[in-house]
């Protein structure tokens, strides 16, 4: 495949630029019988949508979703979704001066040395409104994921430059604009984005993913290992610079003895893990984390070259988030359903026989 | 694909455990005329040898690899390249203590849940071995990587524990048996593992893996982009809990001006974003880190289950790296030059046609 | 992939069904730079248009091709290219009286067992209004083809029942509603047609595609022949129950030294294999005909079952071809243009820096 | 993947020359459980062996297949299994006078073209030496079919030359060294076989390969319909030029009154779609036709160009078959067997929740 479709037997293909005519995509591989219209995927829309309040994009885009094939009587027929989300809100023009140079840390360079060509207007395909689409295939697997599993897939921003929650609470991530756990410090992010704002800059941030409910065994060794797609997933949403599962980066400075998590008749100790071993799902939570850098997209002028080479400098305009990371959470949930999904269907056609030798203990902790 | 196959033009599929009559594999894709021959594999799989030094695994394998096919006359001919390589020092009987019992932290339990069976004789399947036959793999891609492209794939040890080098140089990374790139902190090392070793425990690492000599345009919006690639290669090596690409997991708390790496037409000013941007080549070095866990076979008990559910202790045996960390690089050097080699064929097939509006700008820093 | 896609590099996704509210697709792979708009499509797509003739189906569609993405400036851009074609006149009342019985020889009873459900509008998925895409997508390779590689595309009815063209001329393909080869039999079609309809049956026919301008070294043994892979796409067509290379069935028959073509340095001497060797394109026209089935949807009534597994008979109203064959020719050509496109992009990749040991042969007969 | 693997969930990836050290292969996918040894695969190893009679190339080999992984205390363990056979009566001397000349009708010239170099030790890749490997991979594959679904697949020659059966039994079929299905004329073929070895030419033949047992329900429309998947299996196989599913070529001269296969609460009346309708499985026998041409490797010399271009001739030394159609018999269903796993393991992926809404109907003819 050629790079826009991400899964085996579960699979997402998406296509559209930001300044096109539209969005969408394909989902092929949904079970049949699934109960699904277009709302089911619009919620989670509307969480990634911009302009949710000022800390993100003020480009409106309504986000509208469309469901053109694969639902029968409203339910899905097995065959495959399309997916359409017409493009609205396009203002062409103040891309004009991105044409002929190349904003640093963007992908105009890249993308014109790959392609020969680039479609200048809001990044084109670089841009992460295509994780538009993403977001509402994700939500078509989240509610398979849920109604047919019991698996819950959620995320929250854990870190946002150097502010950290202090507390953590599921249900605070549904109050504030910043899908952030902790009441307490909702303020100190305001603060903190509003003088971002104001100087023109932007800020990385950290997104944690979490599935609970998991069953044991999906995953598929060696290469297919449940934490490698879960890598490339979460590195494929624009601006992720570093994925961890469970201990992460912390386990390098981790002993056996620390790191391992024991197991008992009543379950795990502790989830070190992440909910993974050997690549397969244990029945704990399975728990990623996902570094997002600042945008580029900034108001502050920087060095660059233009498409003949020569030195230039860049500024740019258009309408961007400060903190990408911010609406990245229902995108990081979006993927992490997805390869959920598609383990799920690659483990029932495998494994369809298997008995596992005693119940799977219970995954506490 | 089932699992054990990697790339999707370059692909290597692999088979065997631990303790088989043979692990091997087939490398599918590679170009013809590229001259080979099993030497070109075996110093690559020296340095992943175990028994190199008294720091790593004690188990002694020639792993000498034959090349079953895909040469003639002394070249490639475009065929599937057949490789194999023989298990010779199998003490399959100091597992027989783990056969009812799951070790923690390790890939045991999950085996068992998911197949209903496991080959519990010296991790069968999940054993590190196997990746002897992504090294024999990736010194093919790393030979045709640097023939006919002038890329080269390195790594080193850039952490064990708390212990960081103090100064970098290439050629050091040679010279001792940890692949570590600072002569003065190399007896750290040895002090350091000297201890773990009396002690019983395992430590974590991380190792860091660097392309030069990239050129523009590898990788493939939007699922297939190089980093997500390289995060999914990464991440399905035995203990790897976390990858990071440039700045990494440090972006979080960078600004846009700080993290952007800007351009003059003498180059880059910075290599915040190792190499790619929107998932594309730069023409800078890639450069990605990865976290390595301690590993769970360690002579010290620990609780777990048995496989009637029962509550036990389990102390592994047999003989293991007190640092799977160290043995790690060269694998990640294979893992990172089969994805630079299948996006090279990628490139080549879609964008046979393409000159670049402007000429690269050079890499520099 | 889960059945909806098609090729390795270049991908064409689709979707939709008969009576939904649109049918499209994602072609992903498209290099840049080749000049495309919407009128590129819609030749091919106006020539498979139902209710072009008195002799195909009077369903009216425009079948208006919108191209939604991957296009910049009238070029393509390497991003996946979006296609939407709205479904227009459904009179899906006509369908009623299949949901509860499965028509003999059509796809309702295995789509119901395969599925639990299954969309009965229109036969749904199974619906030959889905080969739409398929056409529009093979435009765009067809354009490639011819532009970048000099290949040109063409088919044509080879047969209708019994009678078989008596001459053959690639221009008067185009002058009749049949891709008929043979202006003297033009009126034996019409009238055999005329009474078929009256008779309110159907009947069977064969199709040959050509490819010419054919390069040598496109086909990957061994499961991805070239050959191989034609019959795969041929045989995926609606109502096509065989597929031939070059001699095809005659070959049984043949002995070696009638069979194998020779070779000279002014060229071949036959063409028994159809352009490929090995799988591999040889230089000569590639040549294949398919056979299609009459179709089961005919007004003459027939014994089957319905859902709750009693006798009943049915009668297929709505408005049907009695020869699928017929509109099959714009079809075969958009399969096998795809094929091609995708192994000239295959052969490009892995193959970059081969120079045959001789110029190509000349392809002659 | 690079064109050396079949199938999407049951893989079999193949190595390996005419003339080098082995050749083998790796399926991945295997379901966990299933008991195994090497003598299950021997047995169609066996059938497809060389120098069974006068009749087929007097090479000896042994074709001794060994497991090298996937297996453990005697089942499958859901890893890949390795499978070895080492080469063993290499007469390469015979070949050196076509190193430098091209054989008409075989691959030598494309292989050269497409990759600048051949191993022309009896024809290297291309030799049909390569299917001992699909034969003991689909030995696995027929073995689970058999044993958890209760799907047999088996084949016979069904023609050679002019001559056809004049009657049909099963039982015959493993009598004679033809799988001719017909007692009373293996005399017939005798004789004519003889003839045909005695003036040094070969002969086309076709074969047809049943599976009986089938459940509704395998095969993924639109592009991976089980007939397309079929076709594209059976066409892979070396020397085939045409494959038919069901009635095949005979329905261009059918009306859709007689091919349409009516159905009753007793089951269908009539197989002519060969078991698959809309590309799915109806649970009748799927039937497949393949014609294979005969071999252009002939002592009756051609004419030819060498690798200079010039004008030369070639005669076929070596050791080879007048009619390859007779060993195809255990290679051809190797591979409907391996389409038939693939497909089961899809199904059960997608659709492990389905309740058909009618128990589905007998068979029956």
């Amino acid at each position: 495949m050629s790079g826009n479709s991400f899964g085996k037997l579960f699979v997402i293909t998406s296509f559209g630029e930001s300044h096109g005519a539209a969005i969408g995509g394909i989902v092929d591989g949904c079970p049949p019988g699934l109960e699904l219209n277009a709302a089911d995927l619009q919620g989670d829309l509307d969480r990634r949508k911009p302009g949710q309040s000022r800390h993100t994009t003020q480009r409106r885009e309504s986000d509208t979703v469309e469901i053109l094939s694969g639902v029968f009587a409203g339910r899905t027929t097995g065959a495959p979704i399309g997916l359409l989300i017409r493009n609205e809100d396009q203002r062409s023009k103040d891309y004009s001066e991105i044409a002929d140079r190349y904003r640093p840390g963007h992908a105009d360079y890249t993308y014109e040395q790959k392609y020969g060509v680039r479609d200048y207007r809001g990044g084109g395909r670089s841009s992460a409104r295509e994780t538009a689409v993403r977001v509402a295939a994700g939500a078509i697997a989240k509610k398979y994921l849920a109604e047919q599993c019991g698996i819950t897939v959620r995320g929250y921003l854990s870190q946002l430059g150097a502010i950290h929650p202090q507390a953590f609470d599921w249900d605070e991530v549904a109050r504030n604009p910043f899908f952030w756990p902790c009441a307490a410090t909702v303020a100190d992010l305001e603060t903190f984005m509003d003088g971002l704002r104001k100087a023109g800059n932007s800020i990385g941030a950290a997104v944690t993913v979490v599935a609970s409910g998991m069953p044991t065994g999906l995953g598929e060794p060696i290469f297919d290992r449940l934490d490698a797609d879960i890598a490339h997933a979460l590195m494929s949403i624009n601006a992720v610079k570093g994925v961890e599962i469970g201990a992460g980066f912390r386990c390098i400075e981790q002993r056996g003895t620390e790191h391992r998590d024991e197991m008992t008749p009543d379950g795990f100790l502790s989830n070190h893990a992440g909910g993974i071993l050997g690549g397969i799902s244990s029945g704990q939570d399975v728990i990623a984390r996902l570094a997002l850098k600042p945008t580029s997209s900034i108001r502050l002028p920087g060095r660059t070259i233009n498409n003949q080479g020569a030195a230039t400098e860049v500024v740019t305009l258009g309408r961007h988030d400060p903190c990408v990371g911010i609406r990245a959470t229902p995108i990081a949930e979006a993927m992490l359903a997805l390869v959920l999904m598609d383990h799920l269907l690659r483990q029932r056609a495998q494994n369809a026989d298997v008995t596992p030798p005693i119940a799977a203990i219970p995954p506490s902790i």
